[in-house]
């Protein structure tokens, strides 16, 4: 998988993708992220990215022209399965977007800044939009680190043991059963005596019932959805 | 405002607290952000943090008694609003919880990782538990790096200009409506004409327009919450 990320900030996303799982999975070759910043595909010498809102108001918005020269310069180079805007109004991303995303072979990822793009890029090239949650932040990098690892670590081989992501809160509609380790006593709690007991079936239900028990009490909606 | 971040992966956190608005604010002297590598309060000389699950299964479990160490020393030192565990089966952030969040005086954050932490320290010492979004990451940091924005960028003098936020989406329960920049023109795609009319009045009613038409057509639930 190849994933292009065309940003303001660059250096926003540089410690999140030298750090954790994303990391390791483009040591092992299977995923490359390339950062391109967009000062360079300005088209003015004051390597001007952003301007003030036709009609007033506070904020500034960035300007289609260089976000469009960067973008026919990469989709000349390959196709991409999606290209992403990254914005609080679009689909929020939910455990299904990120695993049918994981199964791309390139995605184009655009961030916005300040107030947002000019909608006619949302217009011309944009694919598909989405949104990590109901919040505003001061940028789309955030929300494409959060894309890029919650689609890297579900990449085969990614994950030290395959089977982690698949007992995830969210793959099954339910939410995670709670976990302890070692030591067995602290400050006075302790551990289920069934997770002790050695006996893997009422282990299992017991954690069945758990992630049920959690999920009514806390998202009683995920269950509606079934 | 002060926040704490508790972790096994500072490294993680440097750039997305080194750029954009969350370094300005740290600058202007209004947040002071501190992270603690939960390594640092490990108790064994191999500084061990994460355990094997009791009863099996994959995926590693932050241990509790380094948590609860950090935790120990930063709470003998001041008070906090809340402490916060970052976790996708906690309650889901949104604009009115930034908002909420935005008024505190200090904030403890812990990032679980790999399968999460000890339930004993959600029972022991959490009094809120948060998700980002439903969808699993590899850790909290990245959560922890975007409820630190969200609220950041509230924080009285942080945005340059103090009425941006305001005009937000989500907060006051629509999405934003579309907007523009130079040039007049872009790809045969106009500007829309009322935009540069001047009139103030005719603007800001095309502006609510689109913004409700905007809502109704991709977040129609949140019409549904007034």
């Amino acid at each position: 998988m190849r994933i292009d990320i065309i940003t303001v900030l660059p250096e926003l996303l540089e410690s999140p993708f030298g750090a954790s799982i994303v990391k390791r999975a483009i040591e092992k070759g299977l995923v490359e992220i390339h950062l391109h910043a967009l000062r360079d595909y300005a088209t003015n010498k004051y390597k001007q990215v952003d301007d003030y809102p036709y009609g007033g108001g506070a904020g500034m918005v960035l300007m289609a022209e260089p976000i469009d020269r960067c973008m026919e310069a990469l989709t000349a180079e390959r196709d991409y399965d999606e290209i992403i805007y990254l914005t609080p109004d679009g689909e929020r991303l939910d455990q299904g977007i990120a695993n049918e995303l994981s199964l791309s072979g390139n995605l184009l990822l655009l961030c916005g800044h300040y107030k947002g793009v000019d909608q006619r890029i949302r217009d011309h090239w944009i694919t598909r939009e989405i949104s990590i949650g109901d919040y505003v932040l001061s940028g789309g990098e955030l929300g494409a680190a959060v894309l890029c690892d919650a689609i890297v670590r579900l990449l085969p081989g990614v994950l030290g043991n395959e089977t982690s992501a698949l007992t995830d809160t969210f793959q099954d509609n339910l939410l995670a059963p709670p976990i302890y380790t070692r030591p067995q006593e602290f400050k006075g709690m302790q551990v289920p005596e069934v997770l002790t007991s050695g006996h893997q079936a009422r282990i299992d239900a017991w954690r069945e019932e758990k992630a049920l028990e959690r999920t009514r009490e806390r998202r009683p909606d995920l269950l509606e959805n079934e």
